[in-house]
């Protein structure tokens, strides 16, 4: 009986062209990141349970892959419980397994470190279509730069790689996590609601602005601060931050002078190829951001495709909260960009010229391998394949893997390549 | 207090010139096989236990990294056994998700499928100097070819990708499985001894041919039998194929003309650059290879740091046992590659100038950041840093980051590059 081969449940098998089309974007977007100085570092994917459980990964930490002990240390009696049952399990993301990197490395690595990541994770998210429970994430950050210098460049080799990878009319929206700090303030909510406050905010886009204001009362904060917010948030389409210090007379003059700066140079950086944008209702989801906040939205495209800020508390904690270590990043939603170019029916370049060679099943390889040596020693890609019944069935096939000369192999015959079309 | 941020035992964090190193070396592979016209495949990293555990993977099987149900599906009580608990597992090769997914895909794959997979597998192996439990591989695998050209391509590409990595002198070892059957037929084994007869010759370069004999006999078999089998087996170094008919005359004359064939091609092919030699005395330690095997050789490194063979009845058992489907496989030691190159303190090729821009704490960063978009338009990698006090001292980390250019920034002044050294 033939054996359940499907992949394992909420997982996919690449075929070859998804998987040509994601090496591509991989290379597209670490090339340019490397012309900014960034260099890429790897962890291995499954970490500690007590780092995977720590609290800075939100919703991510109830869906995660736990990997059972083994030997001596797997007990099992009619007391285990659950937790006794792992010690380790699949990374979620890649900001915690940079964290411990960083703070086991630190000694190794240059003061202002300069990172790429690129690599699976795993979430045993409900399976649903274009989620999957393993996916890959592309991230950048930057460890050890106070200044707002970070985030210029963050979001100019983000939005240049994006540029690259052919996305034009996109927006990179900014805000910064202290505006909405001094948002709530004057609205006059209480500190600690702040939190919360924020995460309703968060759903702005989807509820609208009458959604959030139900969901605030039924939260039950008093109707002055939410009339307050709803009045400023509901403008954030329009507000600029030269309106700011009017709407916002609480706001610190180094968190404005920071956010006007990253907008001036990455508006001229831009040249017109893309908008940067002041949003304050902007707030992403994680709690650790501490400063800026950025995200990338596609027009005609729900969600955004990239997303990151300034956390300059999450490190310093792993190192046991001692001292501040300053960090930046930003990730771009690799499949989302693997899903819109492959919906724009995207075209890959074609480098090398691609050349199949039918030869009779009976044939001598020998002279027929030296022709598909001298041909791929001028950097052509030469598939050889027997000659089967139906050819024009066979070249259409290899049409399809984009296999545009083709040639029929005759022994002491020279080769005539033709137009597989 | 700090946390503990060791990665997980037995698993390694890489730092940013062994993923440089990393990445070269693959995409080095890649670009050669892509010309062979392999194309790349994904496999998720995890897999269902059944398949983990059908037999085929060895002493694989028994180091699997399985992980947890989830949900209601994990039961936990008095009669909970281990094999209750998990029904997926990380992989620990990536031939038995080749054989999955193209029983899976095979609707969706060419006839000839020349396929490429590289990535991480876990084995929890006793941790030790040089071995991970994650690491990785790199194979390349020919479905649905009959043929030695299919075996012909795998040692060129193969070979080729080496050669591209600056490895010479290296020796491709060639035997066939049923080569070896023949030897252990004319030595008067019993048939059901094969496999154990072939797994104790496998140890031959380790144990000698002493060795061999010894644990031949302790095995309980019948001395005649021995006495031919290591008359033959001694010889392996200079046995060549021609006089292979005189010593085994039980040898079809199909298994040795392919293998002269073979030969015969890569010897051309070769050009001298590397050897190939027929060695009786080669078994390959999985079963599941049914025809030629093959293995790479560095002088003066141990173990082989490729290897593969042909196996035709595995895919088609996972299908369900009806057909045959032509297998045929090589994998490039990925991690042994790596320890090699590093040891031979092999230089990366260094594509782009890379420039050092170092700039005072509080200079208004527009200007800078225009300077270093248009360096970086011209392909060159730029890394601006705060100048720190010991400029010396910084320059020099810069250096060996591998930043031979710095130039040290004044506003309202044209940049000077001058070399770092």
């Amino acid at each position: 009986m033939a054996l359940n081969c499907n992949p394992v449940q909420g997982m996919r098998d690449l075929l070859p062209d998804e998987v040509e089309l994601r090496r591509y974007v991989t290379e597209t977007i670490l090339d340019v990141y490397k012309k900014y100085g960034f260099t890429q570092i790897e962890t291995p994917c499954t970490e500690h349970i007590h780092l995977l459980t720590g609290g800075d990964g939100g919703e991510n930490e109830k869906m995660l892959f736990k990997i059972l002990k083994r030997g001596e240390k797997l007990i099992l009696n009619e007391n285990t419980q659950e937790k006794d049952l792992c010690d380790i399990g699949l990374r979620f993301d890649l900001t915690v397994p940079l964290s411990r990197y960083y703070a086991i490395n630190r000694e190794k690595l240059p003061r202002q470190f300069k990172a790429i990541q690129t690599g699976s994770v795993w979430r045993a998210e409900r399976p649903q279509k274009g989620r999957y429970r393993q996916f890959t994430q592309c991230d950048i950050d930057i460890i050890g730069v106070k200044g707002v210098i970070a985030e210029t460049e963050l979001i100019m080799a983000t939005s240049e790689a994006l540029l690259n990878l052919s996305f034009t009319r996109f927006v990179v929206k900014i805000n910064d996590r202290r505006i909405l700090e001094s948002l709530a303030e004057y609205c006059g909510f209480p500190t600690e609601a702040y939190g919360n406050v924020f995460i309703i905010l968060d759903k702005l886009d989807k509820i609208g602005v009458e959604g959030v204001r139900k969901v605030l009362e039924k939260a039950g904060y008093a109707p002055e601060p939410i009339e307050t917010f709803l009045n400023i948030t509901a403008q954030s389409a329009t507000l600029t931050t030269d309106e700011l210090p009017k709407v916002l007379p609480n706001l610190s003059e180094n968190v404005l002078q920071d956010l006007q700066n990253v907008t001036r140079i990455i508006t001229l950086f831009s040249e017109g190829r893309f908008n940067i944008q002041f949003d304050i209702s902007l707030v992403r989801g994680m709690g650790y951001y501490t400063g800026q906040i950025f995200e990338v939205a596609v027009s005609d495209f729900g969600s955004s495709i990239a997303g990151g800020g300034r956390y300059d508390k999450m490190i310093g904690k792993m190192l046991g909260g001692k001292e501040e270590i300053p960090a930046c990043g930003f990730s771009i939603g690799f499949e989302r960009v693997i899903m819109l170019l492959t919906e724009m029916k995207f075209q890959l370049p074609q480098k090398a010229e691609k050349i199949v060679i039918l030869y009779p099943e009976e044939t001598d390889i020998l002279p027929l391998m030296e022709t598909a040596t001298r041909l791929r020693t001028e950097g052509k890609i030469v598939l050889l394949e027997a000659e089967k019944k139906n050819r024009r069935k066979q070249l259409e096939d290899c049409r399809n893997q984009g296999y545009s000369t083709f040639a029929i192999y005759t022994e002491n015959q020279p080769l005539e390549l033709r137009e597989n079309q």
